[in-house]
């Protein structure tokens, strides 16, 4: 099992130079002053380094959504019950949820993987509406020790990578998404791990937790650091130690659409934790990730800036379930669209600027 | 004509308290916690108390970009000639452009409009490629005197107006685009003007002048202020004095979309003078613009706040012809999906958060 992880890891190349000074070529010969759109050109030139191409395929998109359950919730740290995690993924199914509205402007579609939502969801997984992945009911309470065993993180991790490689042929932008009830409290664990901020820095108030929990939940986090001493350079003992099986999932997927050199929208705090965690594993994986949006957690900014990528939306969002992917997801068709429909000077027989 | 102006200033009514407090009621009870999507939600709202609907119509979108040719270009303050403005208006025709690549990625309409470019496009007028409502072969130097007569200033809004009203019919969604050799330099002084921030802080390098350029620029500027005395109460007179074509255009066109109800996506730096004029002529106007992006001109974020609106997108962008409003229309749409498909609490069975 830990071969399958290696092999992944060999296959994930950087971005091909060669693309994107060939794409930089023809974006600096665009019928506007010079890099006019900015973000969008930057963003075109990395889609031609990550697809090795002056066409970069951007139609076909898949927001993977992975749900799971999280014992440390038995702490307090969220406003909503842990039966809100299988009811949520009954309305992703129903098409009732935010992702499923996104992604339906987007022209995305969203599968949906139990990775160990603690209540059985076999009857959705049998009518092929929710992947079955599932590694256990839920973490265990990372307070009290490991919320899941080395073994179990990997298998998460190798879920996500299987999937990524099941769904990269008929798939040009994946973007990741997560629901469980609790898991900002691990996200935050991870955050604090990986960038070295204070968990004052780091915690957030998640579903919107008063003064009194969010005291309660910093206060469970650095228990569960102190009692587990997870080590950032090991990304799979921080996964283990302090994380959740959606987010090894996410860490897998993140690393599977960058051996199948696609690029990979990441969504907000969960989605980044799980950045990191793949990062860790392999860090030219960041040269497929795209940061979507930042969210309204504090932690975010320094997850992402650990990981060296500028979100592209600010938009105060701090729902997960994908939704941050899914909008961005028309700023990458935008991008792919500045690189093969917009015409050059000599094209166009458009004056260039005086020298 | 004057009243025909007073008539549409007289149409204009602040957004809807009644349907924005129904979309809020709405928001506040969709699976997720709460306001979790931040300033779609917002958005949500605005487009609710715009069109007077809680399924506010965002399918046909149409940007509208209008050419014109400036006679401050005489002092020397762009980089480009004044020839690049007809041959880019070829190229919006062609399809060449920024503007037609994004505006095939957000499904939008592009509607030309010559309001004076110096050379004859009258071919493509006669061809239906682009509409023609020419004021004249470009505004005349505002470094020696009014850019254009108070009639012209009129008849520039005027069309933006009319165009507002035959478009609307079959248009839920406008957006403002620009195009004209040397328009930073009125936006500026219109900027200038109506933020009262000083050169230094309003004026930029628009299509990529260096240090010397920007410094005559500013000089220039400084002195159509000095010799015209534009009125920031009056928006004809500034418009008159040191606008353009275009921009009374933009203006017109906005206090159009507005006396319809309808959203209009303001662009960048040029668009954004257009808006400040609109909003000078009747503040409720504003509250129908949605300001697409902040552009790399520096004076962009002070019109911004004049305006009380807050950019959607920050990405660097400093071309115009209307390429931010287009990309920020599917986070219009995406907006109104997020009113229209995500599910209740009780709709979905879904459990509420802990009081």
């Amino acid at each position: 099992m830990k071969e399958r992880l290696e092999r992944t890891l060999a296959d994930i190349a950087p971005q091909d130079p060669a693309w994107r000074a060939r794409a930089r070529a023809r974006l600096d010969q665009l019928t506007m002053p010079h890099w006019a759109l900015g973000r969008l050109m930057d963003l075109a030139e990395d889609l031609a380094g990550m697809t090795r191409s002056l066409n970069p395929p951007v139609a076909r998109r898949a927001v993977v959504t992975f749900a799971a359950d999280h014992g440390v919730v038995a702490e307090g740290v969220s406003r909503f019950p842990q039966a809100v995690t299988p009811q949520m993924v009954r309305n992703f199914v129903a098409g009732g949820a935010g992702i499923n509205a996104l992604a339906a402007v987007a022209r995305a579609r969203v599968v949906v993987v139990d990775m160990g939502v603690a209540e059985d969801l076999a009857d959705l997984v049998r009518a092929g509406s929710v992947v079955g992945r599932r590694i256990g009911p839920g973490t265990r309470n990372m307070a009290v020790g490991p919320a899941m065993s080395r073994d179990e993180a990997l298998r998460a991790l190798l879920a996500g990578i299987e999937l990524a490689r099941e769904l990269a042929p008929g798939t040009d932008l994946f973007g990741t998404g997560d629901m469980g009830i609790g898991n900002t409290t691990p996200s935050a664990a991870i955050a604090a791990v990986m960038t070295g901020q204070s968990l004052e820095n780091v915690t957030g108030r998640g579903t919107g937790i008063d003064d009194a929990q969010l005291s309660r939940k910093r206060a469970v986090i650095a228990r569960a650091l102190r009692v587990n001493q997870p080590r950032a350079e090991d990304g799979l003992d921080v996964l283990s130690k302090v994380g959740g099986f959606e987010i090894g999932g996410i860490a897998g997927l993140i690393l599977g659409a960058a051996a199948a050199r696609k690029p990979v929208l990441v969504d907000g705090f969960i989605s980044t934790a799980g950045a990191l965690i793949a990062a860790a594993l392999c860090p030219s994986a960041r040269e497929y990730m795209i940061a979507s949006h930042r969210s309204k957690e504090p932690g975010h900014a320094a997850m992402l800036d650990r990981l060296g990528r500028k979100p592209l939306l600010d938009l105060d969002l701090r729902l997960g379930e994908g939704t941050g992917a899914a909008l961005a997801m028309p700023l990458l068709e935008a991008a792919a669209a500045v690189l093969t429909r917009v015409a050059t000077f000599d094209e166009a027989a458009v004056s260039k600027a005086n020298a």
